[in-house]
């Protein structure tokens, strides 16, 4: 009797398998128990001022991370906890360390002429480190709560702490770039301000050496984009070869001098923007 | 006693349906029956050649659609299935009308003057048109299987049939572009020998009027990248101004002039060579 209630959820499961990929996807997102949602505990309540309608939480996923869908503000917050499971669950993981299997592959495949030249370019924030400790906080939401000064503020106090987590894919990347003999440079859109902070944090977590740490002075009024662009024209007119450039948003890898090969992690909770 | 079944099931069901999105991405891709997929009855055998291991078909399309991933040749054989639910299900469609949503929301935005110089560059080949009918056949299974000489040959036959049928998407884009005084050109990498069947095709699914349908002369040696690239700048030096750019490769809207804004519609089954 038991055996047979076994046996006929285990044709349902094996039925779902199947086809989970297609049909679990086709719908509209599911809207699970918050409290199966851990460390999370409080629904998300904002909008996302997102002016097309969104219908499907996968196909919203994927236009953000082809560009199609750009300067977007806020996770739409019909697809919170679809965000939410993305990121906490083993999905995320799986795709960045795909990315970084690609990476690490063209790296195997460079040749890397000993003139100290070669450099690779690795942004910061949920590149080289994750901030999911802060956008998993329930009043962050995943991203679907963030248009907010004051969250601005905590979230600099968070950078400060230097404490954010390795992205453990973008470590391993960073071990085959060095190893090859290419230097890594830290290039990131966040103030000077947090210089030191940033410095102790990438050392704790396993970045131990690296060519160049450069941060956004407070003097720059340019967008993440321009600003990026403008710092890898200088370094490329220093001489410097850019062999790779690996960032979580597409302003991380567009204008100019954006390397012979650029890389983009997957990144569904914030748009950089331009 | 049945009841007590379904209800279990019914249970199991629930549970899947919640945690799918997350479990059924995290695991190997799953192998169902193959006379579930219609209308294949035939399982891939050829090897896709790929020199990076495929673990999860999810991140491996991720990593395609992001431009991550490139060069590759043909559907890793372990993705066929997941590939063919994905083209023959409903997430495909969901995902084209997502590109197209953006894209039609751009165009309304757009001050278009009235000089006519204003134009949108449309791909084919599974952009306007879906090759869709030629990629499930058996031998071809959406991918898995297309290094073949003789493949080749019979796919610009199915071309030349001129009855490759619509990708709906698209020609809701196309409606809403020609309605805003944009004029289409149609620009695809196949050969200009098929020029009759495709002029006859599109108008036949709807693409009632366009500036230029340009293909690619025997002539030309180039990659499809370097032609599509070579193109918009003639266009741009004719004084067009390309507001919009949409294909379902990066070669359609990576390189020179690519336009205004650039659409990337998902298509999981090949790659145009840059």
């Amino acid at each position: 009797m038991e055996l047979q209630k076994m046996a006929v959820a285990l044709v349902a499961c094996l039925c779902l398998l199947v086809f989970g990929a297609t049909t679990s996807q086709a719908g509209h997102p599911a809207h699970p128990d918050p409290k199966l949602i851990n460390p999370l505990r409080i629904m998300p309540e904002a909008s996302s001022g997102d002016s097309v309608s969104v219908n499907n939480c996968l196909s919203w996923r994927l236009t953000v991370e082809t560009n199609n869908k750009r300067n977007w503000n806020g996770v739409p917050e019909i697809c919170g906890n679809y965000v939410a499971h993305y990121m906490t669950g083993k999905q995320y993981g799986y795709d960045c360390d795909a990315v970084v299997d690609i990476a690490i592959e063209y790296v195997k495949s460079l040749p890397i002429p000993r003139d100290g030249r070669s450099i690779w370019i690795f942004d910061i924030d949920d590149t080289a480190l994750s901030n999911l400790p802060f956008f998993s906080r329930p009043d962050v939401f995943f991203g679907v709560k963030t248009d907010n000064a004051e969250l601005e503020a905590e979230f600099y106090e968070f950078i400060l702490t230097a404490e954010v987590p390795v992205l453990e894919a973008t470590l391993r990347l960073y071990q085959a770039v060095v190893e090859a003999g290419i230097k890594a440079i830290f290039l990131t859109g966040s103030s000077e301000r947090s210089a030191d902070a940033r410095d102790k944090n990438l050392k704790a977590v396993g970045y131990h050496t690296w060519e160049k740490l450069i941060l956004k002075p407070d003097s720059v009024n340019t967008t993440v984009q321009v600003f990026k662009s403008q710092v890898r024209n200088r370094l490329v007119v220093q001489g410097y070869r850019i062999e790779g450039n690996i960032g979580d948003q597409w302003a991380d890898i567009v204008g100019s001098n954006v390397g012979r090969r650029t890389f983009k992690l997957p990144n569904p909770m914030y748009y950089g923007y331009y």
